[in-house]
Order: C-alpha cells, then structure tokens, then sequence
C-alpha cells in the first residue's frame, strides 16, 4: 500500500525552460544584450548531467546542485560570448532564476488532491533550499523536501530512491516515483519504488523527441498531475 | 533580514504530554491495563535528553529519535512493570503516538501568517519521518522539514541549528529560531541565529517551574505563536 508519493521537478513538476529563459530574457534585454535566451536555457540545462556525473562516479564530493547550476552558468556565459558583460554578483543573481520556474498548469492542484491521501515530496537532483524556494515561489503543497540531498548523491543512483523512501521510515515499495521521464522511472523501479509517469510534451520546446509517452508499463500512466490525482485517489 | 523561521517542536508547537498520555491511555484501557498516562508520558520523555547525551557525545553515531523513542519505550515498560504485558509489534505502534500529537490551539494559525513572509520549517530533534507524519496529523504548514536528520547530531549541538540555516542556503543571521525554551535559544544564538520565545507554561502539566518566562534579551518575546506572527509580520 502506498504511502508517499515522491516527485522529479525540473520537467514533470516545473517548465524549467520557460521559467530560465525568461529570467535571463529579463538580465539581458536590461543590458541591452541581444541573447537567444532560449538556446541559453537549453545550455545551460545541458551541462546538468555531466556536472552531476562527475559526483555520481566518484570523481567529486557531493556539492549542492545550486553550486553546480553557479559553475555551469560561468561555462554557458563564455559559450555564449559573454564572459566579460556578467559581473560575479550578477551571476549570483542569475543563478536563482531556478528558484523561480513556473509550475505546470495542472500541478498545484494536482498535488493538492494527492496531499489529502499521500505524504507528498520532490525527489529531485535540486538542493532542499532550491527545491523550498521553489515550492514558495510556485505555491506547491510539498509535506518536506527529499531527494538528492538527503542522500548526498544525485539520481539515478538508487540511493537516492531508497533513501527518501526511508527518510519516511517507508519501505521503497509504499512509496510511488512520479515522473515524466523514463530513465528516472527505470532507477526507481530498479529501486524498488512504485512508478507512474505522465508526458511533457513541451519541456523541451516545440521539437521535443524524447519522452512523449510512457517506455514501459508504469504502476500508472497519466495524462498529467490531475488525471494521476484522480487515478491515486479512486484507488485509495 | 531575516528569510526563514525554524521551531522547535516538541513542546513549543505540539503539546507531546497530552498526545503521548492519550495513545497510551487508549492502548492500555483496551488492554484493562491500569497505568498513570501522564506519568508514563513523563517517563518516556524523561529518558530523551540521556538518550540522545550517547549521540552527542560522540558515544554513538545518529540514529533518527523514533529509534531512540522505541528503545526509550522498551526502558519505561520495564519502569512500570509492563515489560511481559505489551509485545513487540504493539510496541512498534505505542511508539507512533509521537506522530500524533496534537498542536497547541495558536500553532497552526500563526504558522500559516509566519508562511506568507517567511520560509517555516522545524528544526527538532525529531526525524525527518516523524516531522511529517506529526505536520501531516495536525495540518502544520512547514515548507520543508530541517533539524536534527539534516545535521545527524542532536540540538543543542551548534552544528544543528548552522546545518539548518545552511540547509535553505542562509546565513546564521538571516534565520530565527523559535523555541518555548530558553536553552534552546541559548544555543541558537550561540550559532549566530536570531531568536524568539514564547513560553508553553502547560508543556510539563500544572506544576511546571521552568520556562515559565524568557530568562534572556531574545530577540523577539511573544505570548504565543499568533503574538509572534503579528510582530514579525507588522516589522516584515
């Protein structure tokens, strides 16, 4: 019997790319800086998963992803050009723009619902103080954070599964991963988690190839948040 | 300027005396069992500050209160020669009454006005898990939960409340603590935290001698969790 219900963010929770590229749209066009903000988002993002491979592997300690996304704006500025027109306190600045990502449409309502039945939690690579700042920013109804700093190591390891689920004193198996990617779903399983998935179709903009549907047969596959919510809630 | 507000729990926003005597209650009268509840509460809690002493003392390694709340169960059975009358299983759920306790009547107001303005979270000696299951039980509005886990040592141990604030990525000083006892906030302001105390002279029943008044210049003194979110919100 499930329990919990543990959340990936960036992506299934929150529209990252929207929220990043309207921060630095924000920065830039006040400098006067002409910057596809967009292309900067998507740089940006992709310099996540080899900063994080770097821990998972061994090669680094843990630090705080808030840290990683501050080194990774430095690499993306000299990318784009511009290393010399963004002071360091700017980019300090500049890197709480992922405090502040819009919520999907349907997730504060969703995860309203689902609270009423089910210890809810991110389950994120996002630091507790982003992921907080976030829910404050966002308005989303979290029990507590969980995730990646609990357990000092980024997903998909599946210590950090294991270890939100005990953070609750749960076993993995009452304790349900939600996400609208499936390599994170795939961990969490592997894990010994409950999964249910739901498309993003839009995350990564208009030409988007990957996750557009569930890989493999999830505890649950949804349409979105409400429809989970109203899935989870008539099991219950 | 101060950003988040962090409590102590036990005493300060739940009443554990009364909730703890009541799961007791229920479960030895169905037994026809003739125990003093309050003095079995009062001997389970008595035995929480050595227990955790081991901890901070280097004695032992962290382990999470509900393991020491179990063990300390164990220890005030045999006290009041119960030890051969309550099996295992049942004591597992006994020590679940520390999940439902119920908040003093000013806590779950005061803390959703504190919300608006400010991060809220518990910096107990409680777990991560027993934190929400307690916020769950009685609608308490924590935006995370932070504390004893996040430090793996036990209050008044500095590092616990510094391993807070660091934990929503402030600085000592851009956090308060809040607590109805004034070692507590002796502590907090040795860490370089703010604080504030409102006293809970019920906490420990009719008879209590201690905390009964702020024994210190604390940054705010209030009458209750409403009073301080007045005074914090109307200086905001």
């Amino acid at each position: 019997m499930i329990k919990a219900m543990i959340f990936d963010v960036f992506g299934t929770v929150v529209d990252w790319r929207t929220g990043v590229s309207r921060a630095a749209a924000a920065y830039f066009s006040e400098r006067g800086l002409d910057v596809d903000t967009l292309a900067f988002a998507d740089a940006w993002r992709g310099k996540y998963q080899p900063a994080m491979e770097v821990i998972r592997s061994g090669g680094r300690g843990y630090v705080a992803l808030d840290i990683l996304h501050r080194e990774n704006l430095d690499a993306t500025l000299a990318d784009f050009g511009l290393q010399d027109q963004v002071p360091e306190a700017d980019r300090n600045d500049l890197n709480r723009a992922w405090e502040k990502l819009p919520p999907w449409p349907d997730c504060v309502e969703g995860l309203k619902i689902l609270k009423q039945s089910y210890a809810i939690a991110p389950c994120s690579n996002g630091s507790i103080a982003l992921m907080t700042w976030l829910a404050r920013y966002g308005g989303l109804p979290w029990d507590t954070v969980l995730g990646a700093e609990i357990a000092r190591d980024y997903k998909p390891q599946l210590a950090v599964y294991r270890a939100s689920a005990a953070a609750l004193g749960l076993a993995p198996e009452e304790t349900m991963m939600v996400a609208a990617h499936n390599s994170d779903l795939e961990a969490a399983r592997e894990a010994g988690l409950k999964t249910a998935f739901f498309p993003r179709p839009h995350e990564h903009g208009a030409g988007q190839a990957i996750d557009l549907a569930a890989a493999s047969d999830w505890d649950v596959v949804a349409e979105d948040m409400i429809d989970l919510a109203q899935r989870m809630v008539s099991q219950d």
